[in-house]
């Protein structure tokens, strides 16, 4: 018998996670696997550059996982550098070439996983591309910007953009004796919550020192004389910049996909089946920040490019590759990320999320701490629930404040999951004791009130 | 119309939020409500008792939520040192005394409400009620012994038993300079884990400079020639203190209860129905550390002792008496603490408490960080995950670690009250940012960790 071969296109979480789940379940006499990646590093934490970058993790390599090398010696033929330009469906292979000498050759596969990523979005406005304007998807971007922040002529820096990578970006400037301005198109930051929600999130950045510009749109980078970024233009106003940061989010990184006629939602993202099969192909998964996944609040695909997801993504096409069985539900849509202090986490729908898809709903919002009032270091925490009108379903949860407030979002993400009632959360029997918590948790709070409120609205 | 009369005996967190909502839900020209507290305070914080003699909660004020004048001014006509002394229930009325003056009173209720707490266990030993043996569950208890701390002539204290008081009260003389000898009749500390989750919270003891002596029963207190307790004698051991510290746990405080004739369980305290009705009677309720709580994982009766289901049934009371209507549907189990900067968590069953009621399980516990491994401050966690045999159905989860473990355990309190398969948890969609979580949240890895377990039992 000659063994199958498995082509992953990517290098990283979803992509090494999958070929290195495969290679658990079947040895190389039963498949070769040849994994194609165009960086210069395998399997690295995104997620992390911000902290790398604000000094927190000392070493660019701490944010490796797996090396190449490391791939290899496990029998997966990673070949590093490596671009794949095409895939031929009908063929049953890919055209790859080398970035450094520009070969390109075929390679045939039985199986194919694409995890080709996200590209960061970076609108085509004049001045973008001039030097002193920055990225922070790879490993080659953090170090550029690092590079930059030593050599900047002085210490002012504006990020563009105030979702997670902005806000992300603001702290770890802030940490490098940055003065930091964050322009932003939308009313207030951090669009992934609801605007009274995001407003808190606008306050707490000015307590922290971060001017934060909302309802503003970035039309332009100035240059100066010697080409480099000096200034963000936005609205009419100059935003003088010794150094720009681009924090605008991502988008599926689909072009290969696309020109291969493979199936597309409406983000851009590849669409899969529950196994995470390329929906109407037999012999195609695909898996991390290039794919949709369903939404189990709302039922309807969206784009959610997360390294946990890809890493799941990974884990069930790694089985299903290997000849084992996985499925990947969805998503309920939790995140959580932070500001310097200052917790931010949501999941679940926000109130225009519940609308645009049918469901009235019944928002609450509570004022808690973290821990119990009198235990030392208590600190403020607001909670927002929402409920579906009449059932009182839980909707959505979204949690801004200092220490515990992110991962108590974890306990309504499992509620969503399950489809509780608001009702059947107040007697969640959650962990008490004056360090962790009040007596009644402020998500148990928020549940009774919401109660309440799903009631008396009838 | 004349007004009901509701009747509470007990004036902590059970009798006093079923008597506020009560009266939230009916006025006094409806209901009137007469509470009996034979203790100096109302509705204070038991859990709390240990951060103040730590030192870390400065004042007893501080513990306390509501004081009988705020309920007085509620028209609850709360009772203060006025101990109910008998039930009769045929003629629906309670005998009281108070203690200062020694006036004893019948009152007659409509409605009556048993939330008379939990009593500390005290072994009948020599030498038990000797000076300079403290118990810490009340406030006057506490500043007894903060007054005993002050004038102990040496700084050893003696800690009796090493369940969650134990432990609490170990960290909180440590911080007051004491060198503690913890004295343990169990193999090792906190026997609501399992032994090798509580061995892990020995060792950590031991390096927190807190001498754990385990397997060994305390048989007396031994006193010096003033009458006070010198030394605790243990096995064949003499361990000199200055001050002796039970912690020992409570039993229900179900004497009233019991002389009545009223449904006790095998842990003896209260039996009552979802609406915390006590069995078989019409016009009774109980709530808080006097009741059993029906344990939703193993389907019985549990001794469960904690302020925050005391005040979840105080709601649930308040409303029905008051014409609304509340359940408590049971309890998981879950319980968290801390000893310095360990955290200690746990929910749903111990491998003995699975295996008493005819579950056969498959136990996994897994290493792991609270934060990104390459995250500053990444401390090492462990889980320990219970599933059943075949059904993989999550049976219970103990944490114990630093920063980040205790509250963690929520997670598994919520899968276990929907009653979900570790397979489903896998694809739970947990929050992860790099402060808050590696990629794979350690519950995750635990619940991977099962599925493989589960699977390879067969």
């Amino acid at each position: 018998m000659t063994a199958e071969r498995l082509v992953v296109i990517g290098g990283d979480a979803a992509g090494m996670s999958a070929a290195s789940q495969a290679r658990r379940l079947k040895g190389p006499g039963e498949l070769e696997i040849v994994a194609f990646e165009r960086g210069h590093f395998s399997s690295f934490s995104a997620c992390g550059i911000p902290y790398w970058v604000g000094g927190q993790v000392a070493e660019r390599d701490e944010l490796i996982a797996r090396t190449p090398a490391e791939h290899r010696a496990r029998d997966i033929d990673l070949r590093m550098r490596t671009e794949v330009t095409e895939i031929d469906l009908a063929g049953g292979r890919v055209r790859s070439r080398e970035l450094e000498s520009g070969r390109q050759e075929w390679t045939g596969y039985d199986k194919l996983v694409i995890a080709t990523g996200a590209r960061p979005v970076r609108p085509p406005l004049p001045g973008i591309d001039a030097p002193g304007v920055f990225g922070v998807q790879t490993l080659d971007d953090g170090q550029a910007l690092l590079d930059a922040l030593s050599a900047a002529p002085g210490r002012r820096a504006v990020v563009v953009g105030a979702g997670y990578i902005g806000v992300e970006m603001a702290e770890a400037l802030l940490n490098r004796g940055f003065e930091v301005t964050v322009v932003n198109r939308g009313a207030q930051p951090m669009a992934t919550l609801d605007p009274d929600m995001g407003a808190l999130v606008g306050a707490a950045m000015d307590g922290l020192g971060i001017t934060t510009v909302n309802g503003t749109e970035v039309t332009a980078v100035l240059t100066g004389a010697d080409g480099r970024a000096r200034a963000v233009l936005a609205g009419d106003r100059e935003f003088p910049a010794d150094v720009v940061v681009l924090g605008l989010g991502v988008a599926p990184g689909t072009e290969l996909a696309r020109a291969a006629g493979l199936p597309l939602g409406s983000s851009g993202g590849l669409l899969t089946d529950l196994s995470m099969r390329v929906r109407g192909r037999e012999e195609i998964w695909a898996g991390g920040d290039c794919v949709e996944v369903l939404d189990l609040v709302s039922g309807r695909e969206r784009y959610v490019p997360l390294g946990t997801h890809a890493n799941k993504h990974g884990q069930v096409i790694g089985a299903n590759v290997g000849g084992g069985y996985g499925t990947f539900p969805g998503v309920v849509g939790t995140a959580v990320s932070k500001v310097c202090d200052l917790e931010i986490a949501r999941t679940g729908l926000r109130e225009k999320d519940a609308a645009r898809v049918g469901l009235q709903f019944v928002p609450v919002t509570v004022e808690s701490t973290g821990r119990a009032g009198y235990y030392p270091g208590a600190r403020p925490m607001t909670v927002k629930m929402l409920a579906e009108r009449r059932t009182g379903r839980l909707l959505g949860v979204q949690i801004v404040g200092r220490e515990g407030a992110a991962k108590r979002v974890d306990v309504a993400a499992v509620a969503l999951t399950a489809g509780m009632t608001v009702e059947a959360m107040t007697a969640l029997d959650l962990g008490y004791a004056p360090p962790f918590s009040p007596v009644w948790d402020p998500v148990l709070i928020a549940a009774r009130k919401a109660v309440a409120a799903v009631r008396a609205t009838g």
